[in-house]
């Protein structure tokens, strides 16, 4: 995650003065919130799985996603390289590419 | 958002050739259902907003949240660094500072 | 909703003296996870909108969804029925049935 | 679950004529919406976990929520007192009375 976007965001925040109400678990609830929005796009779209006449809704509630899940991840002093390349290996542990080449299947599916 | 990172993400999903079951609507179901799983650290914590004892489960939970709003984002062709600015100064128009600053309120109730 | 199976459900939570943790704020949160792991019923399906291989999964995450919001209800002593009737009647009012009928439009689109 | 409440339900879907647009993951979808609606009168409440203001909020979005379930359950031609029984008797021998009083752990985490 570039170091500069991080900085900017943590920035709109602080100008704010909003670093008072951002506890882990409303910082969480709201990375729900903001995923059901994006989700929202997709409502009663049926087998139509692309909805490109939305894409500029789906922009703005990705983007929502990603600033919450980044100031999480500031507020726990997380490294987010970091916890994305740990979580890689992790599943790389659980989808092992020849059994999980070409199945959807959850792991615990998967032998 | 480091390239380096998103090209291993991607990596990690064409190794399994996955990509096949990646349409936007199931990668923005996903992206809910991943943030349930972050949400579910805190479930029963009453006033304990923190949690510091599943410091470990959230930070592998923010990362998945992380890489499937990669993987849309990716899907979608946009970049992340240019949607997060965009949302920001969109943000910033619905919650200027001198009538954002020091509430919680939603830009509909502030004026 | 039938008063008999409310008070089930009531008594399943007492007798495993479980009221002191279902807070208002906590049983929202129970709600959208098990929302999420309805949802997750349908991950990776694609077109296939029905999944009826899973039907057995649905049954237990919809009963879930429930229980935790009849839960809700009762402890803000609220009146299932009368709660969906109020809310039939504002939704029939944002909905008028000639300028709804056969569109799934959001009633802001309406016209 | 009053069978008169269901049948007002399936009622203003039909005068609408939305059932076409009500299949099931599009259903669930619409679950999840409707409860992070309803997490969002907690978003930002810290450690109040009452929100009492809200409390007109809520009503309407638990109210959507088991709409929705009741839609859907219908769709699935589920019979709803018998999956909330069924999944009590499930949840009853994964969280034993003894094992389970006064815990809010995990029955994974049980012994």
């Amino acid at each position: 995650m570039n170091q500069d976007l991080i900085e900017k965001i943590i920035k709109f925040r602080d100008e704010r003065n909003w670093d008072q109400f951002h506890n882990p678990k409303d910082l969480a609830i709201s990375i729900s919130i903001e995923a059901a929005e994006l989700l929202e796009t997709f409502q009663w779209s049926g087998a139509d799985l692309e909805k490109s006449d939305k894409l500029d809704n789906m922009k703005e509630e990705i983007a929502d996603v990603l600033i919450y899940s980044i100031l999480l991840a500031e507020k726990l002093n997380l490294d987010i390289s970091e916890i994305i390349e740990h979580k890689l290996k992790k599943n790389g542990e659980k989808y092992q590419k020849d059994k999980a080449y070409g199945t959807s299947k959850k792991y615990t599916e998967l032998r």
